[in-house]
């Protein structure tokens, strides 16, 4: 079996690339490194069945070469950055995301591969009238982010309504882990550094009270492996995540309490989003599966205090 | 009111502009005339409100000149043509559909524009397990079209959330009329011209009794008109179609009948649906839009009677 994971040397994507390499697999990473670091899959590079090639899947020359002889294509390259400043160009998700999965589909549409695992995400639904929301609720994103994953997920099914591509799309909640990315990091990275920064203060985005599902990275590909072997229909969709949320400013207490802090004096930027387009509060319905055999061990909570343990440890030995 | 009507040289498009300028809105229509044909908007040239510019929306220069003093875009340019043919090129909805619209988007937050109304489609939802299908059933496209009108759609409610934007979506049943775009076009212009080639025989696509809902062209614009004006939410998506549906044959007996024609001989490609990614049997759930006070005035059948009979007298005519 070989594997090409597109986005290989990000946060999730290299920590699949090691339980695939684990599982046996020939597997092979490609990654432009713009938000991934080689760092990550380092480690890796010794084993005999792993390959890294740094290089852009929009790229459609690099893309072809890198598609022979694979088996199936887990497709988690993208822009990660959910956030969206003022400024900041309002077609790099498009680009990243919507343009690139094309990119990659086609790719294995030349090719003649079938099997696509994709790394969507919670942020298709938007503000979503179920809660917790599960697949079959409708997709209405407010975020370019979201809306350029909601572009890939119909891309995808298209290819399996006309080319024959079988599918899994995982739609993350917040994934969190001991790697950190070059740009477009998670809320606890980001705390952790205001915080090294400045032990006194710490800015938090909205009003604190945004409250988000949270999954270990380790665990989200144990889910991602489980359902790509056990959910056998055409296309998959699935929910990862657990079933409980954890707010912003109990976030910023664990990562106080974790850097052995106290008195730290909490501002925000007010509003009750992070930022335009974020979607304040949600729970995801994990039962679709959890009935497949897996669930996560940990609540959001434990993820999100495991995950500032680990970043700081990694700190502190780098 | 100043509106702009992206692709109004098109069959639908030319039907909207010209009710916009009877409702006396000041009405600019721009289309690069690749489906869409200057004789559509050819007797509104002469009216005071109204004007023409030929060019694409995926020139950025263009859009932006023609979206100055604009209070609402209707966004109806796109790739027509749903139907797929080995051989196509796969990214011509990416482009036409998907990164067309966000130029349009982008177009109008650079100029302040808050006000787009958006066809889109009823093949966002694939094969739906929910007959008639609700607005919010799961969109899962199983064809490049849909995919493509889906990933807009998402464009559109991530521009609303994060621009502020207002949008009315609708999702289209088959839009027919007395008009024929010079490609692309539906199954009626197509069964006429085969006719007209040869009357003893006709191709069918598929087995013939994929079976969809058909709306006439100027019932679909007098519905869009009142879901502007009465649905005030910040996105409002809406079915636009008639909840029965109509089958290939029996269109096709239809145009034999009109034609005058006896002893047609019918051949099938075979297959459910009449091309990759077709679906083939759909009704639409239209019990919103009725509840705003609109109701399509003919069944899939007359309304599909009335096009071949308009079209068969467009053709005597020219």
């Amino acid at each position: 079996m070989k594997s090409l994971i597109t986005g290989g040397a990000g946060c999730i994507g290299s920590d699949l690339a090691e339980a695939l390499v684990r599982r046996g697999d020939e597997v092979l990473v490609v990654d432009n490194l713009s938000s991934g670091k080689r760092e990550h899959v380092e480690a890796l590079l010794a084993k005999p069945n792993f390959e890294f090639r740094e290089g852009d899947i929009l790229n459609a020359h690099f893309v072809g070469e890198a598609m022979q002889g694979v088996d199936m294509v887990w497709h988690l390259a993208a822009n990660p950055d959910v956030k969206f400043s003022p400024g900041d160009p309002t077609n790099r998700d498009l680009e990243q995301n919507t343009i690139a999965t094309y990119a990659v589909l086609e790719a294995m549409r030349r090719t003649g591969i079938k099997k696509i695992a994709f790394s969507s995400t919670s942020a298709v639904y938007g503000p979503s009238s179920r809660q917790p929301i599960p697949e079959d609720a409708p997709a209405r994103p407010i975020s370019l982010y979201g809306a350029s994953k909601l572009g890939s997920e119909g891309l995808i099914t298209a290819f399996h309504g006309m080319f024959g591509m079988q599918a899994w799309i995982f739609r993350f909640a917040n994934i969190v882990g001991s790697k950190v990315r070059k740009k477009g990091g998670t809320v606890i990275g980001d705390f952790i550094k205001r915080l090294s920064d400045d032990p006194h203060q710490l800015l938090i985005l909205g009003d604190g009270k945004q409250a988000k599902s949270y999954l270990l990275s380790e665990e989200c590909v144990e889910a991602m492996l489980l359902v790509t072997q056990h959910a056998t229909a055409p296309v998959n969709i699935f929910n990862l995540g657990c079933n409980d949320s954890l707010s912003v400013t109990a976030i910023a207490d664990l990562v106080v309490e974790a850097m052995g802090l106290s008195g730290v004096q909490y501002t925000f930027t007010g509003g009750e989003g992070g930022w335009p387009g974020d979607v304040p509060r949600f729970t995801l319905d994990v039962s679709l599966v959890n009935k497949l055999g897996w669930k996560a061990r940990r609540t959001s909570r434990e993820a999100v205090a495991e995950a500032i343990r680990s970043v700081i440890a990694a700190r502190t030995t780098h």
